[in-house]
């Protein structure tokens, strides 16, 4: 028997890139708009500032709900929360983009990562990790394209079908997200990851930031999308935290009245 | 020395109100839009659908940012990730509240949680749940007016500037949360609680939902608010998480090459 451990100060790295004027959207949605409303002193002589905005669902960092691309599947207020969080699985795909940047994660890539941390555990948010996150917020490098106006021109890594069907079928997953504009790779023309997700009840997750600075294995991952009432999806502040602690503990039950107690006995190998 | 323990499954609770065209905003705000872009079945076979919003900062489950109130404090995007969570602390006030909705925490209310429950922990997220949860959305109710245009007219709980100057310069805390639309009282004019927070560089977190459902102590508090350049505030998909088990630990260390042992004897007590 093996329990988790939290040890030392937690760790957390905000995944999120900021959500402004220069946020790429993909071709066809309306502009971001960020109005000022106040932004002055005031005759109580306390500053006061205050603003509005508006946005699609689908730019910046943010969460497709499943019912994006599966009629009558959960929409955003409906994702219970407990789904919008699970063990971090980090796929590396850096190399394999650089040569090939409609890249999409293969079935194969899911069990290399197993064969080097273990099985991807229950709940999991598993994120492809391709190095796009140094490509933020320049419009055309993030489509990869000339002519972002064009989606037919977009050329970006994402996740193949039938490695998200493979996770479906094999394994119990919460999120599937990526780096990039869409878990359906640029080139894409029918959407097959965000179908299966949608037909799943799973939630895609979409320009994640900063996963350089995220443990391959071993974070949680929160993905708290704003509870937009009947969203395909909406902005996400996305995290996660983990703790530089490993700890094996070894443990044995005693029932002691209504309650029960357990004795541990733990190793806890501090790194660096 | 004891060390912090999660076993068993952890529990999550929700604590954002939906965002729709129901939530109630302070009068002068502009209105809440949310516009369906798409939502039909596609010549591609797919179900399709998206949609765009417009929102004011501070309306429903929403966090305030030091520069709110405060001239040259963080803005949204400034707040560090980790200042936006910690040890949840709720502060009840139900009772007083019922013969008074103008009620303002006390820093005895404060000292009076201390204890039952031990000092206040190193970057406390503190909420005051006031009972306010389910008045949400009838926006009469939440301003507890018969006139929401006029501000002058409202009345609900908030935070008195003595209890909050006390948090400020005898305990550390992250953010100071009401489950009403103001840290400030529904009757304040010059919102001396909004201008301390800023001054302190500590957020603010308003309209907060589910209270009853988080622990007086021991939860870890999430708010985690769109990234939002340039913002004063925007919402936030607020959570807790917690474990219902209680352990006490005793500790050994051994050094082990450059790296330690730590050798952990534990109970843990199990609720429930
Ligand atoms: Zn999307
Ligand atoms: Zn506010």
């Amino acid at each position: 028997m093996c329990l988790a451990f939290v040890g030392g100060e937690m760790k957390i790295v905000d995944m999120s890139h900021d959500l402004s004027m220069l946020t790429p959207f993909w071709a066809g949605n309306p502009e971001f708009n960020f109005t000022i409303l106040k932004r002055n002193n005031t005759a109580g002589g306390f500053w006061y500032e205050s603003n509005a905005f508006q946005t699609a669902e689908h730019g910046g960092t943010h969460l497709d709900s499943p019912s994006h691309f599966y009629q009558g599947s959960w929409r955003t207020q409906d994702i219970p929360i407990k789904n919008l969080f699970g063990p971090g699985v980090v796929i590396n795909v850096t190399d394999k983009v650089l040569t090939n940047p409609d890249y999409r994660v293969k079935t194969s890539d899911l069990t290399h990562w197993e064969a080097n941390y273990g099985r991807i555990p229950r709940n999991a948010v598993v994120i492809m990790n391709s190095g796009w996150q140094y490509k933020f917020p320049n419009k055309n490098s993030v489509f990869n394209t000339s002519d972002a106006e064009d989606p037919s021109t977009y050329h970006f890594p994402g996740w193949h079908e039938k490695a998200v069907q493979w996770l479906v079928d094999n394994r119990k997953v919460n999120i599937i997200g990526v780096d990039t504009p869409s878990t359906d790779y640029g080139q894409s023309k029918l959407f097959p990851v965000h179908v299966i997700l949608g037909r799943h009840q799973i939630s895609g997750l979409e320009n994640v930031a900063n996963l350089d600075n995220v443990p391959t294995h071993g974070a949680i991952i929160y993905a708290p999308v704003v509870k937009l009432y009947d969203g395909s999806g909406g902005p996400a502040r996305v995290f996660a935290t983990y703790d530089d602690a490993a700890v094996v503990c070894s443990a044995s039950r005693t029932s002691l009245g209504i309650s029960f107690v357990l004795l541990l006995q733990c190793v806890i190998f501090l790194v660096g």
